[in-house]
């Protein structure tokens, strides 16, 4: 058991899944839910899921379930959704402009608001109406921007000196696509995206599907 | 405790991070590691370390540590990376260019073979040396090779009816980055790439950083 002011990474992780299927069945026009559906249907168990749950607060009740829309709610509180965020892109190859084009990033108030490229040939060219800096003029951009997340998506070896210019200009967080290990202060949230990742576990459960088949889980 | 054959998920997910992180200590010509050092340097307790791994045989001797070629060797087995893999993308939009730019994919024996995608103007292109076909030679491909993993970068409307195509043609796993639910029978191992839950596991850290500082960690 975690207290209250430290949830484990694991049931962290958990949260974006519980509030995109919540989010989904509120579209379908459920109302409520049980924690033994809601568990069946993302491949929980009951008691997992009202553990979950009751980290963030008391919800539900026994019998009654929980209200979809009131869950959701509360979730996205605690996901931080509620406030808007200023995120910035560096580096607009194929990764940047994949993030680019995800429309549900922009739905949950994650707001792009400028990009940076060391590339001359994309300086002053617009990338889904948002205007393509040079590289060299991020230390300028952050000193008059309060920027929440940045987003590294330049090739590895400009990885580590990106985040220093981020971190030293008061970005918040980083959300971190090259595929290297890079330091930032203790402080700065971080995540790392390594497809890596992502790939040798289909591995395993590839190699190891003869054997027992794996359920189908989401991953990240 | 999972059985032997039925690891459980959070572990398996870990596996990549162990096998990152020993190719690299191999890379700087660390031989011998203790399971207190891995912890410290991945962000685990000691006991976390021995426990996974435990899992998967008895390794290590106490007070002697780890061998870590022995250690990354036998991962690697564990994950199947001793096999090769055969590898088709279908959609070469911005996700599907990032991901034939990883060269650590085909390090690591996962060959990305055929392309795939609707667009007519790429049609006969060839991106890294790989011809770009229609999608809709995408069945005679498949009847004519033996497809290990499908790669599903399409849009998200088009994401099902790719994973039919793929099952049907034999393909054995697949790995989807189409923001969609999609359904597989149970046999096949499917991995989401949810790109949004990374986004949202970054907005809790950030929202509640200031209350308790979280550790920065590996997320997939």
């Amino acid at each position: 058991m975690a207290a209250n002011n430290r949830i484990s990474e694991v049931v962290i992780r958990r949260l974006p899944l519980y509030y995109r299927h919540l989010e989904s069945l509120e579209k379908s026009g459920v109302t409520r839910i049980s924690s033994a559906e809601l568990g069946e249907q993302i491949g929980l168990t009951a008691s997992q899921i009202r553990q979950d749950i009751n980290f963030f607060g008391a919800f539900g009740q026994q019998g009654y379930g929980y209200n979809v829309r009131e869950l959701k709610t509360h979730l996205a509180g605690i996901l931080g959704l509620d406030r808007g965020y200023h995120m910035i892109v560096v580096g607009v190859g194929n990764i940047g402009r994949a993030i680019l084009n995800y429309q549900s990033f922009y739905d949950r108030g994650f707001r792009i608001q400028a990009l940076f490229d060391a590339n001359p040939a994309l300086h002053g060219t617009r990338l889904r109406g948002i205007p393509v800096a040079p590289a060299d003029t991020l230390e300028a951009y952050l000193s008059k921007h309060a920027v929440d997340i940045g987003v590294i998506c330049t090739p590895r070896e400009f990885a580590q000196q990106t985040a220093d210019i981020l971190v030293a200009g008061g970005v918040r967080a980083i959300w971190n696509f090259a595929p290297v290990q890079i330091s930032v202060p203790p402080q700065i949230p971080i995540n790392h995206v390594h497809l890596t990742d992502s790939l040798l576990v289909l591995s395993y459960k590839l190699a190891h599907s003869e054997q027992a088949a794996l359920p189908s889980e989401e991953d990240f």
